[in-house]
């Protein structure tokens, strides 16, 4: 189907749709839930779908249709086929599209505290995150600047910890950053770019040739599980960690607020649980397949390595420093940030007792 | 109501029940839902209502009512009001009651393998667990143990990395544990009896007058949020982590396997997907709140210690030998004891160059 078909159906598919009814399948529903309305929304998403988080899109989707028994549908889009991956925001602002699956960092231009939805460098990692949006008031914090864009959010996937990426040679101190070539996005790499890394922007599809024919240093990408999907284990033989620009990266639903108002209280809750749900599962998921792939990636040669003290230290110094300079010109990154501030200081002192001092004894050595 | 009305009452609540029907406020139901069946479902749990986890019961009931637009509820019972605490999975098992909130290794004794299911002594942390269960095989292994017993399973929270519990004296070498009378339960209090302590059983009610008169020297419960609803905090000075026989302690529902296939495929979806929500939103509150009562503990004087890695290292060594001797003797620990250290060992080298290597810089001095 062309994109403008579908987005001409969709102007009518947001309520009951006449045409969606017709096109059900005659196998008869259960009666239990035959008068609920039929609802056919698309779900636009910021990535093609060989990215390993569009499972948290099709499992949202495949959800909410088997707790209605198929009566409220959601189909997920790769990015581009409705609207344009980074053009997601706007569209579901002003109706075009439902809603959709992305990840709230990319609007960062829109309002810099988003980025607090998603990870910001030296942040929080993935259950961290959760801590903070679930029980820190972090989505409603992140609703109230949405709030004007006509919009609905809800948390629904995280990749974990990020890894540092791939390097063609080892990278030891401060002074091995000047000049190297780097595909980093975001606010990573803002603060690397002050530590003379030239940062570079590159479509998924572009990076291994450009790592193998030297154009590029080195890659931030995601994950062990994503990483593979480009084969970025062939293109490099240092692996670097921890990302520590995205400690625990959340993805979302955006929904339009005209069209989050029109569901009934049953369906709302039916959608929120099943973003939640994706938010757990996806997590799993992400951490499982990632410890499968890091130990074929080391099998095959490649090199794991960690930043060195000297790098981590300099890179969180202009971190901090790049924050406070953003809250000066910003008023609602200032708020959020010393919100946020306040409530990672205490879960990183309960973290220092808990998981971090059990993992660093039990981890190893076993 | 008197234990045995709702147990009465029970013997024809599992399915549409006219009683129920009957009962329902007058105010009209959305037409989207009024199709669905009537269900009025008991979730007897193990706990009274002040510990913490009894949120997840709530959590889970009070959405698959909202889903079902109160069509479908489930009303949550504390341990003995129907049952008691630990009679829950017979309970559920033999059609008393439809359903229950509870841990698995609470019946170490029908199945030592349904440890894994909750939390074993130097295994996974919470978010591993997750990983485990969602990812990596852990739920349909636990179904397959459960089958014979007529029950369906749910993971539906976790109160994450425990704390090691309050101590009346300092405790440095594995010499200071001989003669100490502890209360801790379970595979924990089976290793540490190995290495000279007396354990103790006492419900919750009767550990602060134990430690305060001295009648015992240490005790171990949950982590800061649930030990301050026992004021454990005013009864020892000293606060030990981590709590390695508990490192991430999943709760969950267990439902009567006839009533579970008696359900419609929304209803089963709705109620799965609830549970899932809760796995979230629970752990995430426990991160957040834990946060928030520890350092409130600190202000109030208490002292938090390590474990020390000779007693950390000592105690590991028993766990593993332990474990040995329980696969030896019952096969179906072994089979899902070798399966689980399979997946741990890989989680584990992800975790070393993700979460551990970033929270090792991040959470400290910032």
């Amino acid at each position: 189907m062309k994109r403008r078909s579908l987005l001409k159906q969709g102007m009518v598919g947001g309520a009951t749709s006449a045409v969606a009814i017709a096109c059900r399948p005659k196998k008869p529903l259960g009666t239990a839930l035959k008068e609920q309305p039929v609802l056919n929304w698309r779900m636009t998403t910021s990535w093609p779908r060989f990215v390993p988080n569009f499972v948290s899109a099709d499992t949202l989707c495949q959800r909410v249709s088997d707790m209605t028994s198929g009566r409220f549908t959601l189909t997920p889009y790769e990015g581009g086929d409705l609207v344009p991956p980074l053009e997601l925001f706007d569209a579901v602002s002003d109706g075009r599209v439902e809603c959709g699956f992305t990840t709230l960092y990319y609007f960062f231009k829109k309002r810099p505290a988003l980025a607090f939805a998603t990870s910001v460098p030296f942040g929080l990692t993935a259950q961290q995150q959760n801590a903070w949006l679930y029980s820190g008031g972090g989505i409603k914090t992140i609703q109230k600047i949405l709030d004007p864009f006509g919009l609905v959010w809800f948390p629904a996937g995280n990749s974990t910890t990020q890894m540092g990426g791939w390097f063609r040679k080892p990278v030891n101190t401060v002074a091995d950053l000047q000049g190297l070539k780097m595909r980093i996005p975001g606010l990573g790499g803002q603060v690397l770019s002050r530590l003379g890394v030239e940062t570079v922007t590159l479509a998924a599809q572009d990076i291994v040739p450009a790592l193998l024919d030297g154009s590029i240093d080195a890659v931030e990408y995601v994950g062990p599980l994503a990483d593979r999907t480009l084969g970025l284990q062939k293109a490099a033989p240092y692996y670097y960690y921890p990302g520590w620009w995205e400690p625990g990266t959340s993805y979302c639903v955006v929904i339009n607020k005209r069209q989050w108002e029109g569901l009934s209280p049953a369906y709302q809750a039916i959608f929120q649980t099943a973003a939640a749900e994706a938010a757990l599962t996806v997590l799993a998921s992400y951490n499982a397949q990632n410890g499968e792939f890091l130990e074929r990636f080391r099998l095959g040669g490649t090199e794991t390595r960690p930043f060195s003290q000297e790098i981590l230290a300099a890179c969180r110094k202009i971190t901090f420093e790049l924050y406070e300079e953003i809250a000066a010109e910003d008023e609602t990154f200032n708020s959020v940030y010393r919100q946020w501030q306040d409530f990672r200081d205490r879960l990183y002192e309960w973290n220092q007792v808990s998981s971090l001092s059990y993992g660093q004894f039990a981890f190893k050595n076993v």
